[in-house]
């Protein structure tokens, strides 16, 4: 096992048999259903796992390591395996943690304001996605169709969007619920949060851009999220934890707990098999556990399942943006393709793929193929 | 049953006996489950009946009124019944469709500029709230903390809200679901949804002010959210359809066909037993279908439970606007309550009652009580 890479739980199923839970070493499936971890595990979800907590998650991390280090469980190699969205999402929320993101977008579409507006450096901001179309890993994208205001017209058309983008984020999943009224301090994160999932919030730049006042963004992004097929447990990445970024003006008491530690995880983004980002997931402003509480300090509670992403990943360096909308400055500078072929936002056809990576750990993959409008 | 006034479907449970669905007439509860009128009606949720679709609605409706009709069927007053939430919410939009609300939140919020943003009278603005915080009415709300900045402060502090109001809405749930990247057009409308709740969207102003840019509304209102018991079906309200208001300019084509009808439903709001806003949902210049239509209009899909609700209420007379921000004018006039007291925004011990009726049809209240903050 010592060669072998780590990715975490997930669903598959295979011909024949019913979905069920599985662990992701390598390149194949430790099929925790038929090794007799229990019933939990024969679900065609992660939630009866998730809302057992700590002790249960330790266990069942400790159980699968076992077998893996042992050689034993029945393994189904993973191109035979259908994947499944590894759990019902509960609520999904949206950050917008990284300052070279916030500050990159301010500067787009604000051009003659300060790039990052008060409350920034206050609170992580974020808002409301669409659960219920949160889909898996491999899951094809149809092009949305959307109002958008043309440059220098007056009335906008319904058409295609031509400002298609991807996301490159990390998700958190909550497993443990709280109740209405009681916030959640970021002490609290390991007692809620099971793990991470690589997130592709596809984005509709032009259907944003015309759409996001006074509410904030609705359809430019309700169209679809992919996530990876697979949650690498917070267990798993222990070794990554590396000591958050600075802050300045220092948070409020009720976020400063949680600034103790970030994931060091390398990050890509590949188009069409170029790879067009890389970046770091350490880099973010605005950590996991200070995320889990701002969004809980009014007293909304959590639920099983409920999805919490920390918004677009860009680091400093030229390259290491996670959307197409920085990459390309929003269209100014295309990028160019191992094919020879440009891009300025995505094309029919296109797929991309989202890779994370912490030492021995892999990060589940998330990857979507763009079909046209129909 | 002539005289009695009918609401519609929901869940409730008696001493030693679970939750089950019934049907509210005048002050009492029909239990369906006990009428024998089949498996969904023993369930702790709408959810079966709302997925089987308009066939199955209809026949249970007819079903119900028969029996109230000739007198039979088992009953339960309402004062021994506990009531719960009606239906597992899987997305919950909120749109903000009343043309005299989102002008007075314009002029309130934004002074110095056209209080109508360039999109608004394109499209029904809207965004993604808390499904998992959506409670039933006879839940207290418990003042929600978070970071609000006092007027002139440059830092922020983290203390209990002291801007808490309430928000008059008008709620569609959703039955069938829609497949991912199809759109769901305005005439499909009666296919989807199965019926209506008030909502009161309770909204803390000063939170909301402080965090809203860019991403649009979060923890000012994810807190709570508080609907009717009672889920009144569309085919209740055919005698209430009127026609829908003018559009200028007229809608696209593909939100077009969603204005044949607004629904006649004469509205109010009760603040400690003084009545302090009284309008009417035909004054909504966004009607559902054409909400729905939107929504989907990127090829989002639909699920079984999904709440959308029009946002504010607000008619052009004064008295007719459904939330404090406005019938106080963002704190300036005062309201006079029958107990000689004075409200700007809500305090603690308050109790909210919304109200909805068209003809004989009495849509379920929504009752809150403020608690303090812990």
């Amino acid at each position: 096992m010592a060669d072998e890479r780590l990715t975490g739980f997930g669903v598959f199923s295979t011909m024949g048999e019913p979905p069920r839970v599985g662990f992701l070493a390598g390149d194949e499936i430790l099929d925790l259903a038929a090794a007799g971890l229990g019933r939990d595990f024969a679900e065609p979800s992660l939630n009866p796992l998730l809302a057992r907590g700590r002790g249960a998650w330790e266990d069942a991390l400790g159980r699968a390591l076992e077998l893996l280090e042992r050689g034993q469980g029945p393994r189904v190699p993973l191109p035979e395996a259908t994947l499944h969205l590894p759990f019902q999402v509960a609520d999904y929320v949206d950050f917008f943690s990284s300052l070279e993101h916030a500050t990159n977008a301010g500067r787009i579409f604000r051009p003659d304001q300060e790039p990052l507006l008060p409350n920034w450096r206050w609170l992580p901001v974020g808002y409301h996605g669409r659960a219920g179309t949160v889909v898996v890993s491999g899951t094809d994208v149809v092009r949305p169709r959307g109002q958008r205001r043309p440059p220098g017209a007056d009335a906008p058309e319904y058409a295609p969007s031509r400002r298609l983008d991807f996301e490159l984020e990390l998700g958190f999943v909550v497993g443990v619920p709280s109740r209405l009224g009681e916030p959640v301090p970021p002490e609290a994160f390991a007692d809620h949060v099971f793990g991470v999932v690589l997130v592709n919030d596809w984005s509709a730049r032009d259907l944003q851009a015309w759409e996001s006042a006074p509410l904030g963004p609705f359809l430019g992004k309700s169209f679809q999220t992919s996530i990876s097929a697979w949650v690498t447990p917070l267990a798993l990445l222990e070794e990554a934890r590396v000591e958050a970024r600075p802050q300045e003006p220092p948070p409020l008491p009720h976020l400063a707990g949680g600034r103790d530690w970030a994931l060091d995880v390398a990050l890509e983004v590949e188009l069409n098999g170029t790879v067009v980002s890389r970046g770091n997931a350490r880099t973010l402003y605005w950590t996991m556990p200070q995320q889990l509480a701002h969004a809980t300090s009014n007293g909304a509670s959590l639920r099983t399942g409920d999805l919490m992403a920390s918004g677009t990943i860009s680091g400093a360096e030229r390259g290491s943006e996670g959307s197409l909308l920085e990459l390309t400055w929003n269209g100014a500078e295309p990028l160019l393709l191992a094919d020879g072929s440009e891009r300025s936002f995505l094309e029919d056809g296109d797929e991309v793929v989202l890779r994370g990576r912490a030492g021995a750990v892999e990060l589940g993959e998330v990857r979507g193929r763009v079909l046209p409008s129909r």
